[in-house]
């Protein structure tokens, strides 16, 4: 069974990286857009999309934000912390089919558990679609626990 | 039909305000999870749960700040801008159940049709549990398009 640990405030050190590739799908953006309410026609509707700059829809910038976060709180650093805050700059487009590279690194130990990490993410042409930081209290604690699974979730 | 509609850089004033109400369901944690991958079991596992610090289940931050995106993208400014930033703290948890209520403020007109949102999430007892700051680069020209309607989502 495969399970989710963690690592520890003193396991941590500046410069430690995890890495995950994502292909982007349709399905991706219309389980976001039914979760999130954000039925922005840049993202839905070809037509609308066609005659905007990007000329195509686009994916929601929070969904790539939000694999961020799931790459935080599943590798690095993993479960038992708390989340503080989170930011986010959409410097480029991100589009159905491209393949991101979602990247985190330790750029900080702070005070109190508190730990910063620099966020990016990058399309398969090296163009950056988002950077950010993210601040995470991490626990003195190990924590190793079965993976969740989480059921199948089909767009009817 | 419903329509999505915008409001031009020039039509928005500071202190223009947008909220909507919105209840966690177990449903929402499920599909975010899908959707981003964030598999912490502190999200979709009752018995982990039970032994951190918060006693239950807790739902994604990141989803709590989707929230605030779907709120800009469809009510205030609306469609046609582009999303250049956004920050986001957690102040406090989110539990299933929970009614939540979403705000977004214009805060700033800046150069460029660059406008800053105030952003905040509260709960049921009126704490505080994502506040942030958003800032869009909004057009000068009306849209009204037919809202897209996405299908149904199902958890199997």
């Amino acid at each position: 069974m495969e399970h989710v640990v963690n690592y520890t405030y003193d396991e941590l050190n500046v410069g430690d990286t995890a890495t995950m590739v994502r292909e982007v799908t349709d399905k991706d953006v219309q389980i976001f857009a039914f979760n999130s309410g954000d039925l922005n026609p840049i993202h839905l509707d070809e037509e609308y999309a066609a005659q905007h700059k990007f000329g195509k829809r686009v994916a929601h910038g929070m969904w790539v934000g939000s694999l961020l976060s799931a790459l935080m709180a599943t590798k690095l650093p993993g479960p038992g912390g708390f989340y503080l805050s989170q930011d986010l700059k959409f410097k480029n487009p991100v589009f159905l089919g491209d393949t991101l590279t979602v990247k985190v690194e330790v750029a900080q130990k702070k005070r109190r558990n508190i730990v910063e990490f620099d966020c990016s993410v990058t399309n398969q042409d090296g163009d950056l679609v988002v950077k950010g930081v993210a601040n995470i209290m991490i626990g003195n604690e190990k924590v190793e626990w079965p993976k969740p699974q989480v059921p199948e979730v089909s767009v009817l």
